[in-house]
């Protein structure tokens, strides 16, 4: 990437890292289907999905579906996707809603080392036959891969302010 | 794998996912430091790890330290860990904690078609230049790989039950 596609105070690694990554091979299982079509039209994050009212849809593959059983008894799921638009080497960015520049691993920004995404939904209905779930938002572009989903659970999951 | 090595009830995918996943490529960042040397010994959730009151510690590795400035902010992060020594090819599972075998996707089990773990965890302390961040407790083995770490953030990841 140029330096020119940078905001102030923002550094990229020396390689990318979408070229030297080879620790571990992840397969899609499935898609994402949203609402947003662009990224100009897609919501910056969960908040301004749920905002737009729009629901949306997981679809996984056939060969994957067996894993949905059990699943409808789950109210939220942990949904991880890969940012497959996003750039990979900005170690620390400057986004707009920040007034200084902020490493990768403080932000939410879909940029970073291993562009996964993830995101705590409802669970409006789940279809083991079809594999799609229906869920009450996501901030991602449609046909965005699926890569995991798992089940919220509050003892585990559930943070005591 | 073999027949032999699955609980009753449980189904393994015609073909493993460590031998055809080729969607996108994972590199490491660090490694989770833990008190659990093998797999007998390791908690088997963050409640239990919790339990034993040891504390646990991730080291970045230098490339990418950069990322973690203005972390020290966040009272909470998401992990993200590759579970390097869990199959991948069971899809329907019977857990001993469960009756009754269950969708991999409506279970915290590491075995999974992408084996990445996640656990929601308290900051102790980040350190920037050494790139150690001391955190509350982890339920994995000494050693693990770590894919990502983000904050957590109230608004997006509370769950309102």
């Amino acid at each position: 990437m140029s330096d020119f596609e940078k905001r102030e105070g923002e550094i990229a690694l020396p390689k990318d890292p979408a070229e030297f990554a080879d620790d571990a091979n992840v397969v899609f299982i499935g898609k994402i289907r949203t609402d947003w079509k662009s990224r100009s039209d897609c919501p910056k994050n969960l908040v301004q999905a749920r905002e737009r009212g729009k629901g949306a849809r997981i679809e996984i593959e056939s060969l994957w579906r067996q894993g949905l059983i059990g699943l409808e008894k789950a109210s939220h799921i942990i949904v991880l996707y890969w940012m497959h638009e996003a750039r990979r080497d900005l170690i620390v960015q400057t986004p707009r809603h920040k007034n200084q520049p902020t490493g990768t691993f403080a932000l939410r920004s879909p940029v970073r080392p291993n562009p996964i995404a993830l995101a705590i939904v409802k669970v409006l209905a789940v279809d083991q036959q079809t594999g799609i779930i229906e869920i009450d938002a996501i901030d991602c572009l449609d046909g965005t891969p699926l890569v995991d989903i798992k089940p919220w659970i509050a003892s585990i999951d559930a943070v005591s302010e």
